[in-house]
């Protein structure tokens, strides 16, 4: 795998995988943020996130995650575990899943000498390893970059800082066709509605993927519709198919934007 | 694997994984809530939830992912997909992945019977259907019950039902020794700490797992540093050990309950 790998943009589906590294988020003691984040972005970005996972800070789970999703994916994100402690594994662990050396990525070293001054010590040095041949990611928030080997991309898990990670290499990630979304509200129960979004479903088949999401709101039930797809004419069609049909079964039905 | 494989009590650690079934997380419409929720709980219980998977409503990806973490852990859990409509495919995956034909409970049926009265139809008895020789998972909520074939777990995903459900189910899971926990904070950053843990890391070895958690709050910056074993007396000790050296280095050292 090289280093240059980027997906061609175009018609075709971009997809990514995100890999969230923490003991503290199996252990239920932190709630994550990242997920619902690089989620969005993703979308925003017209990239497909197809899986995301969460293992421990242990050296074979990560390398295993790490192969197993970067080789069916054009982007791998990964989140935590490049601080300064002892349980900040992620560059070792990228590094043996590439098979590349963990180097001390001079840049890097460049960055942390000019951030910490004469605070510099060995733990803050830990965080210049990357790699060898990676890319570094810029960090405005606290200077200790992310890195890029291949299709894997290595950030923070702080949310404030990978956010600011994420943000510094969007520009560069090349999305395929924008996902186009619209959404309707009926105050029906999805039991009473599903006939109906499953002929829609058969009759927009691939260019269009139904969802359908109960709610419970102000003591009120009902049912968001979630229609996506990449083509915004087809995307209307089925749009009013669904809503036609939700009002024969008696539904109010609103669009929401 | 049978039906009533479950993990032998004793010292011996029992594993789970999760895995977390629809496109609206991946999309980043919707926050999951799940994940929290039942790494709390199987903490509290004992269990170590060693990963957890977000894939969308694809068959290929539910079935892949049931059987790669079925096969690893005492416990598997899987949170959505099945509800009564089109992209509710978890029933159907969950068969093909443990190789049992899919069929109408018929317990469920006839719960699902006495709840819906005459409204009962095609789309409310879809969640009637489950791997042959599957256990039901009590439903207190909105009664379509989940189930469990061999050690796979399967819960509905809207939070308060899934909830439900967990607890209905949690008498039956047996725990290893609990893992305990200690938490400490100091006013340190972690760069300059990193060396103490380290040390402490090294002396308790297996025995004591050390996790470093910066955090800025009001203006301040710290880290908390979380001790978890199963041994309440080594934990004191390596506790003290790591307080030590905290203090030793000029940090405001407090133990968090």
């Amino acid at each position: 795998m090289s280093d240059t790998t980027v997906p061609e943009s175009g018609s075709r589906v971009v997809t990514a995988a995100l890999l969230l590294i923490g003991n503290e988020i199996l252990s239920g003691r932190t709630r994550d943020a990242n997920l619902t984040y690089i989620a969005t972005r993703c979308t925003e970005l017209g990239i497909r996130l197809v899986e995301a996972r969460v293992v421990a800070d242990s050296e074979a789970a990560v390398v295993e995650a790490v192969n197993s999703l970067r080789a069916r994916v054009d982007y791998l994100f990964t989140t935590g575990g490049i601080g300064p402690t002892h349980d900040d594994i992620t560059a070792d662990c990228v590094a043996k899943a590439v098979g590349r050396p963990l180097i001390e990525h001079p840049e890097a070293r460049a960055l942390l000498e000019a951030h910490y001054g004469d605070q510099i010590n060995p733990a803050r040095l830990r965080m210049a390893r990357t790699p060898e041949g990676a890319e570094l990611i810029e960090n405005p928030v606290s200077t200790a970059p992310g890195f890029r080997t291949g299709n894997v991309y290595v950030l923070a898990g702080i949310p404030k800082i990978m956010q600011a990670m994420f943000e510094s290499l969007a520009p560069d990630l090349v999305g395929g066709a924008p996902l186009l979304s619209r959404a309707l509200e009926v105050d029906l129960p999805e039991s009473v509605i599903a006939g109906v979004l499953t002929e829609a479903q058969a009759a927009f088949a691939d260019a269009v993927d139904i969802g359908s999401y109960p709610f419970a709101r102000g003591g009120g039930f009902g049912v968001s519709v979630v229609l996506r797809g990449t083509d915004g004419e087809t995307l209307a069609r089925s749009l009013a198919t669904v809503a036609a049909g939700l009002r024969d079964l008696g539904g109010t039905v609103e669009e929401r934007t």
